[in-house]
């Protein structure tokens, strides 16, 4: 008997455009078959609360609870919250909708009750009754800070207060050199049937790096038998969403998907691009490692399309042993 | 020309009952001659947030918010939140409504800015447009923890959790010994003009004892010029609401008002009754520091009519010198 062409798959992934991949991925393979490891570099601490905006995206998008007109959050929300907060005069800048809470109340009382992270998301993705494995970067605190020209920010301060305004000068992640990677994590590195790792279109500074900060993550994508394969979040010289072409622009790249295919540099065994930008591949040396496609993700059909031809293209590429 | 007959009164004050009695003093005393300090006891953290469900009562009293129904909460409120949570597998027993999570939100914010409970609950009470002094006992925590049967609970734990049914044994205040009176509480006694003490029909053990057992504030209360008057919590030997009762017969007290006029003892000067409980007056051998009237405040009148009552009795005693 044959094996199937397709063993077991790691999602890296961020939030909005990452999620959507995400749940392509989870239409298409197994529980078994998929982890998606979540950047957890937007978590932050407001009003005790302990907010994972990237963790609770995916989990919204896999469990059919994301809002698809605001990009984030739940559907059928409601403000009461909030406009009761405005009233009182406490912060709003960040929006929590009355259902969105609960997620952060129910992730405090699990960390309060001393579980992990993964453990808390376990928890919470399974009473949603979503299969597969959503899995946070770290169990321990990783945050983005964002030099600016107005100062450092904290990730949510940059992106939701201030909404991206801020010329980006350098971003670091704080703890990131000494947070080991989420046992779960750890885990699909480990798996010896991992015939993919996929970087989801998710932002490449804000999003992704902070995964591949965490110690020894890159030198293991870089020496792992599966291929490691990157969907450009930028089409035709835009981002669908969120700040990646501002801060490409901002840091002195091209504005392109080779300006993102070149940040990531050698990491990458495979790059898929969108079809608009198929013009691209013969620009660059290493074009027998490019792949074409849609990968503007309207539709679910959309979705497992594009986690379709993610794992063909890896299959091409082969597991290199 | 002649002083006011009343200057400037300093109420003592629990959750719903104190709240009733706290709102008809509002009424009729401007906001210079008022100060309502309210039992933190009861305070827990929770989900992140520091809730302080006497503190809130009286505010929401005071704000015309308040949920006649429920006897807790803001009125038109929402239940979104607490339904996620549960749906989440959160912990639910603690009912929070939309509206009323923004002010433990709000304090949680100024709370980490560093403000103290007294001023933060200033600036909340201040959005609110309440003009009068809502001041919490102490800025440092007091924790009431219950003693029963089935061992030791948190007051929250025994109240909503447990809804009073274990038997208690004993009470006591952690943190009780060292916590100092809020600067507004130690200012209200050190008021030269202060004419009344009035301790509200608040639960006498878990509502009005942690404000009498912070350091020094009995003895002070003992020795004041002020008169101090107590409203009974029980009409007719049950309580209007919560666990007064249930807890005199489980600490073997005589079960009607005069139960609770011996539990206060000297420290009163004058002791306020219901109409229904007229004939205990005889009873006792202090009858001429008695006052019979309606205490049950079903109405606003209700409340200011007992404000005022209060007051005339105050003026009877007259200011000890």
């Amino acid at each position: 008997m044959s094996q199937p062409a397709h063993n077991n798959v790691l999602a890296i992934c961020g939030g909005v455009g990452g999620a959507k991949l995400a749940l392509g991925l989870a239409r298409i393979l197994s529980p078994e078959q998929l982890t998606i490891v979540v950047n957890t570099g937007d978590d932050f601490e407001h009003l005790g609360l302990t907010i994972c905006p990237d963790l609770d995206t995916v989990t919204y998008t896999l469990a059919g609870l994301s809002n698809p007109e605001m990009g984030w959050g739940r559907r059928n929300e409601s403000w009461r919250c909030l406009e009761a907060l405005e009233e009182l005069g406490g912060p709003t800048w960040f929006r929590l909708g009355d259902t969105d809470i609960a997620i952060h109340m129910a992730r405090r009382a699990l960390l309060d009750e001393g579980r992990t992270l993964a453990e808390a998301t376990a928890q919470i993705t399974h009473r949603l009754e979503i299969s597969h494995k959503i899995v946070p970067m770290s169990n321990e605190a990783v945050r983005t800070i964002i030099d600016t020209d107005d100062g450092e920010l904290s990730f949510q301060q940059y992106f939701v207060r201030e909404q991206c305004r801020p010329v980006v000068r350098r971003i670091r992640f704080e703890g990131g050199d000494s947070a080991k990677p989420s046992p779960e994590f750890e885990q699909a590195l480990n798996d010896p049937d991992l015939s993919a790792i996929l970087i989801c279109p998710s932002n490449p500074f804000v999003s992704v790096a902070p995964i591949l900060a965490l110690p020894g993550v890159e030198n293991r994508l870089r020496g792992h038998d599966a291929p490691v394969i990157a969907v450009s979040p930028i089409i035709a010289g835009e981002a669908i969403k969120g700040p990646t072409a501002k801060m490409m622009q901002e840091m002195g790249l091209e504005l392109s998907a080779l300006g993102v295919y070149q940040h990531y540099g050698d990491l990458l065994n495979g790059f898929i691009l969108d079809q608009l930008d198929h013009g691209l591949v013969g620009k660059s040396a290493n074009s027998n490692r490019f792949h074409s496609c849609n990968t503007v993700m309207k539709s679910l059909d959309d979705r497992m399309l594009l986690a379709r031809e993610c794992l063909q293209f890896a299959d091409t590429l082969g597991v290199q042993i």
